[in-house]
């Protein structure tokens, strides 16, 4: 395979507020990325979503971001693994480069949630789930990571109150974040009085419907800049993907997301890496109790350890596993089909050491994880930075 | 890039009356795929679907699929990219292949369009069009067709009964095929005499709403069995896609796909081939206009010359360019994310010369051309028996 660097990388805002069309917050992301890298035109375009057809009327997304992005005539299509459909993009653009089928390629994730009847919102993340078994019975995703969090509290006897922490770093992390959706640090009080939405999850638990694209430029070592100008190189160390059942009653194991395990020995695998390689990892936060499984699926913590990385301090900019750097799903903000290239977005940020306030000291390997469903599709990523 | 083979392929009868999930759809089509690969599992699997959120509440295919069909823990991921959503979920796996990232991938194609309100079905066909400009204010697929069509018809003063040759030529074909919808040849008086649809468009210039899925085994090199056994190699030549505006207003010229020229030109310049070494063309014939004018964009007839190819019996099995050998998406039927991988299936029986009473006698090389909406995305491939 040939390597796969990331030549540069757009963002628009997260938000809630603005009605604007998909396919121009999409544009928007795409143009600004083409800028970053420094490049007019790429030769082909894979976007993540998932909900669009649902909840926009527009299913082919693919040909319509190009042509709004100004690039008419590139390969185009959609990635969808539910809320991992941005980092399948990421999949499918990676693979585009690293067989030699082109030299630059555009990634884009991009949703639309709002500015619609959120019974209509919540119905179509449903479509994430198992529906015949889940969906279609009423089940939303707050319910169904209720369900597992409740299992972690009984499994392991598990303090409630250290579910704060994660929410706390997130909020703290996104308040330096323009991009956030949220832009305000929340205290543990705050955490306790939020009201309860799905028994045990609080309302400071769960991410937010909002908006938001993020894009990113892939390139062939040949068409790296000679001179590597203000960034240095950024090269994908790994990119895997695994899957497990989509309906949790099929699970081996409630706890246990085998997809974030088997994607990650892939990722390690792949890189020559280990947990203690990682300088940051931008997971998967829809959810605290999705954080506390990814660490632990990942293995930056053993079953049952996860949660008090959040209590030692271990999550935060300083610690040793440092998460949602600049907000994560829970503040930044969660545009599904836009998430995974988002916490792409913000790894090469930090690894090319323009992420200002945000910065994780001294970071050249960040790991990113995306998870569609209740962890059906988990999709990996490690991005590392090489001095020359 | 690596070569990629075709190992084997499966598919399930093509139907508007039996009401089967769409996963248990498709697990049939990949499992009958595995069988005929002699293969036990693969290392990932894409799948092409259009509709599944909006008229089965099921997104998140790609893991749902890859479980059904006894394969959890691959990579898995659904492509998208309206009607050319199967040629997309192969140009993904093709990559995955030809990088060197897998040895061994299933691509499925699966769409479920019956057992479900039909102003629903026809609506959530309408957002492969540009929604704001076409969808929203009424436009369905076959009125779209229909104002191409009428400009076809003026501009070049066409004889409208020439397009009976297609719909005809596909029945005869699909005649023949147990896996096709209609299995009854029609006359040319039952064309003419069939009503209209939408002017000009009759109801035997279109493509029927049903139910099916194929699938496709994709092997590197390495994984071709040593004896070759009953069937011959089978090389992906070219894989080759291109885009358009999606919107019918933003075109260039409403009766040149551009994407068609695009795509079918990246496919010969990889296959080092022109369309004179073309032995049977899979085209798009969800509608006869469309048939005429894939046939003109990928070089068989000059524009406005198309139309003859039908007239002149160049298109029947044993023509010049011989089309829909099976019954195309006009007869076999246009289950849409299934489509693209029906053409493969199809094309890959004809090289391999399993293809009974359809077989195009001698052929060796096939090419196949699938197209989203009303040609905003157009997915080329070219398939080529390898003799040893």
């Amino acid at each position: 395979m040939r390597e796969v660097y990331v030549l540069g990388v757009g963002q628009i805002p997260v938000t809630k507020d603005k009605d604007e069309p998909l396919r121009d917050m999409a544009a928007r992301a795409v143009r600004a990325a083409l800028a970053d890298a420094g490049v007019e035109a790429v030769e082909a375009l894979y976007t993540g979503n998932m909900l669009s057809g649902m909840l926009s009327h527009q299913q082919h997304l693919g040909a319509l971001v190009a042509d709004a992005a100004g690039l008419r005539g590139v390969e185009a299509a959609t990635a969808e693994a539910a809320c991992g459909s941005g980092a399948a993009a990421m999949r499918w653009g990676y693979m585009a480069i690293a067989s030699g089928a082109y030299d630059l390629v555009a990634i884009c994730g991009v949703e639309k949630m709002t500015h619609t009847d959120r019974y209509e919102t919540t119905r179509a993340l449903a479509t994430a789930s198992d529906w015949p078994t889940e969906g279609a019975h009423g089940h939303s995703f707050v319910s169904l990571n209720a369900v597992i969090m409740q299992e972690y509290l009984r499994r392991y006897r598990a303090n409630r109150s250290l579910f704060a922490a994660f929410a706390i770093n997130a909020h703290e992390n996104a308040a330096t974040n323009p991009n956030a959706l949220f832009q305000k640090p929340i205290t543990v009080e705050k955490y306790e009085d939020s009201p309860i939405v799905q028994a045990p999850i609080r309302l400071y638990d769960a991410s937010p419907i909002c908006d938001g694209s993020a894009a990113l430029i892939l390139a062939s070592a040949d068409r790296l800049p000679a001179a590597n100008g203000a960034h240095p190189r950024v090269r994908v160390a790994a990119s895997a993907s695994a899957t497990d059942s989509v309906g949790i009653a099929d699970r081996h194991d409630l706890l246990t997301l085998e997809g974030a395990v088997g994607s990650s020995r892939r990722a390690f695998a792949q890189a020559g890496m280990t947990p203690a390689d990682i300088h940051f990892f931008e997971l998967h936060d829809a959810f605290t109790i999705m954080a506390v499984l990814s660490l632990e699926g990942a293995g930056f913590a053993q079953p049952g350890q996860g949660l008090w990385l959040g209590a030692d301090g271990d999550i935060r900019r300083e610690g040793k596993v440092p998460i949602s750097t600049f907000g994560g799903l829970k503040a930044r903000g969660h545009p599904v089909g836009g998430t995974g290239v988002y916490q792409l977005v913000e790894t090469y940020l930090q690894v090319t050491h323009q992420a200002g306030a945000n910065q994780v000291p001294g970071a050249r390997i960040g790991m990113t994880q995306n998870v569609g469903g209740t962890g059906a599709t988990v999709i990996t990523h490690i991005l590392e930075r090489i001095d020359d």
